[in-house]
């Protein structure tokens, strides 16, 4: 994507995180959105197909890092999979990000749809990383378990890194939820 | 709920399984499901708020099973009142269900908008079991990874419990799902 085209984006979900934050989700228009960034609507709707996507990646592009770290990992056991896939997913939540992480969350706690929408993305990855596992040779079964614990440690790692207060690095708190998931399955 | 308002009900889901198959979803109305049910459209509003519930009991009562389990179980570990609450979950799933939970299956399937109720039905299932360990002492962490733990459990033994040719029943099915998590995760 040309730099231009970054800016664009950047700037339709500044503003319209800002309005939604202002205002509440359902009393913003897409034309509001636009104009706050200095576009157009039909700019908008060059980058987004409707006011809902404005806060989501594209769901490639978030899932991208994520299989891009299965994808480079030599082993073929299903766990060790996962962890290269969050480990890679991991990298996109730099601490200058977190701001915006936090500022983007507390939108989305406020509005079903796109609490809806969110869950959307996190099936949809969850979905992919099956299908990634099971190309790899794992056994269906075990893929889905796999690939919704790493869902499961990505979204609760996700919760603990935007709390107020929290310092540790993405990759640093994900570590922690993983192990805490292995320590809570190991008994029994 | 009185007799013949179970009976509407099961008339209503039964009538609309049938269409949805038959038909796709997208194409039967309200006022056919009623029609095919011997009932009026009225009727069908005072069971359910719209087309895409008819599918899907009330949450109360699908969580219902599920919390009685978990509230019954007197230890305070975080995962063994979330087997407590499967185990009692999985009761609901009895052997003559089958047949109708495959149908189901096969046009939730075939249904973006019910693929989507279905996510939200077990976004609900995690939340509220998450709330419930909470209230048991369990931290807010460990409380979410084992009430998703539980409900990617539950998911898994559902897809398999009603693949072809699967004859175990729903609880042997899930304990084999859950003894796999554990393996899977014992390791690392």
């Amino acid at each position: 994507m040309p730099r231009w085209e970054g800016d664009a984006r950047r700037r339709l979900q500044q503003a319209a995180l800002e309005l939604f934050a202002d205002r509440g989700y359902d009393r913003v228009t897409v034309a509001e959105i636009a104009v706050a960034a200095g576009l157009t609507e039909r700019t908008f709707y060059r980058h987004y197909a409707d006011k809902r996507e404005v806060l989501f990646r594209g769901p490639d592009e978030f899932e991208e890092n994520f299989l891009r770290g299965a994808a480079e990992e030599t082993g073929d056991d299903a766990m060790t999979l996962v962890v290269a896939a969050l480990e890679r997913g991991a990298g996109f939540f730099s601490p200058e990000r977190r701001p915006w992480s936090r500022a983007r969350q507390a939108v989305v706690d406020a509005t079903p749809a796109l609490q809806e929408r969110e869950l959307l993305k996190l099936s949809a990855l969850a979905s992919t990383l099956t299908g990634a596992l099971t190309e790899r040779g794992v056994d269906a079964v075990t893929a889905a378990l796999a690939a919704e614990s790493g869902v499961t440690v990505f979204r609760t790692a996700f919760a603990v890194w935007i709390g107020a207060g929290e310092e540790r690095s993405f990759p640093e708190v994900q570590q922690g939820v993983l192990a805490q998931l292995h320590g809570l399955l190991a008994r029994g």
